[in-house]
């Protein structure tokens, strides 16, 4: 523990976490968390929605590097630079993960310019979609259906754990921040489960057309690794017509909201139309 | 994802989870929170620690299972049986490890019998000692000292972290439960940070006097490693009286406090005087 070893390279939790603030990522959950109180009207919404889109944001990113971990997906790329067990070790990947984690729910319950049950509001339902009944149980999933068969509905149940959840939460969690009624919450969470398949849809179709330069992480790695994807189930057009119908039922749920979810509607967009 | 595959031995977060309950440990953090809640006199404490309880005992339990792998301190052993990574596969302990962690924030939140203050400030209390600045850094710190030979000061600042941290933030959500005041609260975390490095210090010395039949768990092992123990540094006798010591003070801390302290006493003379 002799100061020397800070300066080391590659070794450390610091050093870790900064090098994952080096690559941030496209950071769609917090914009979608953003968007979301945006949408509902509440004037004070957005400025109010920043420490618990960085949390969502924490969330995705520490299972992204658990996931790359040898045990699990085994990915050596993450946007375009080797993955944080690469780069550092696997003791570092698990450990960060696992801070980032609590660091997600620290950053909710401190935040004092939210009410206590806006925050705890908050932290119910980013720990519910994180979980088992969310985006851990469905990695726990994908990991047992590898190599195995899926029909099409079984591989949306997986995906709507694996990230349809946390796409679901960061939409509801801008609800909360935004204040918004049951009835507008029940619309976010329905917008987020049909943007959050049609945007795994998508992912599939990428990976498929993509070489791993654009795409800055392995590419064709899902279907070489033995797990069922929609192109390879559906089709590349089914899939992608899937894609393109869920995310026009998805705009039509928001359709009478105004313009405060012209963000919103703008993101919903991109997660679908994205550069190949 | 057929019915079978649930019934197949070694896979899957369900039966990893009833494999964990069949093993429940000491729970030793839970009835220090319990006991710090009885403490304050506040009637209606004890009923109420209940759920964040539970949720301290899922942090340590996760910390457990993720310190045990290979990548981390590589125990094949743990409460007498084999680690979760050995009896399932590294991929289930991590992903169980993971959604332990959101499930005990989660049941934190959801419990309604608290005040949202009291959830928010359980929630930043548990984050934040189960962290980067908590027991994440101090495992951290723990695997990057491995091999080296440290100095007391240097072993209790790790320590201090990477157990010390809990076990306080178990005596101040018991303190938060409880409605204690801000000067209660000082002296559970005064308590917590005496006992919690007098636990440690025992520790040590269990592991040099025992075999890993009493113990449950590989015997002699940090020694082995390269990591550097109390017992090592200061001799078995030193280490006996330095940590009998730290329970003396604690106990001190609290010698005003009325007959509702007895059982977190009795809790913390169980601490340092554990069967051998």
């Amino acid at each position: 523990m002799d100061s020397s070893q800070e300066d080391r390279p590659g070794m450390g939790i610091s050093a870790a976490l900064a090098y994952l603030s080096k690559s941030p990522g496209k950071r769609l959950r917090p914009q979608l968390l953003i968007a979301a109180a945006r949408a509902i009207g509440n004037a004070r919404g957005e400025s109010l929605a920043a420490a618990p889109a960085e949390a969502v944001e924490l969330i995705h990113t520490y299972s992204l590097i658990h996931d790359d971990l040898p045990a699990m997906d085994d990915d050596d790329m993450r946007r375009g630079r080797p993955t944080l067990h690469v780069a550092f070790d696997e003791a570092t990947a698990i450990l960060v993960g696992d801070g980032l984690q609590a660091k997600a729910f620290e950053l909710i319950a401190s935040e004092e310019q939210l009410t206590a049950q806006q925050r705890v509001d908050l932290v119910a339902c980013l720990a519910r979609a994180s979980g088992f009944e969310g985006m851990v149980g469905g990695q726990g999933m994908d990991i047992e259906a590898t190599q195995q068969t899926l029909t099409v509905e079984q591989l949306k149940n997986i995906h709507a754990l694996k990230t349809g959840a946390l796409i679901t939460a960061a939409l509801v969690m801008g609800g909360i921040v935004g204040q918004a009624s049951p009835d507008q919450k029940a619309t976010l969470k329905a917008v987020g489960d049909k943007i959050g398949l049609a945007f795994q849809i998508i992912d599939d179709v990428i990976d498929v057309r993509s070489d791993s330069t654009t795409l800055g992480k392995t590419a064709g790695k899902d279907a070489a690794a033995g797990k069922s994807t929609y192109v390879a189930l559906m089709g590349l057009e089914a899939a992608e017509t899937a894609a393109l119908d869920l995310y026009e039922e998805s705009v039509a749920l928001i359709k009478n909201w105004g313009v405060e979810a012209d963000v919103l509607r703008e993101l919903l967009a991109r997660m679908v139309k994205r550069d190949r």
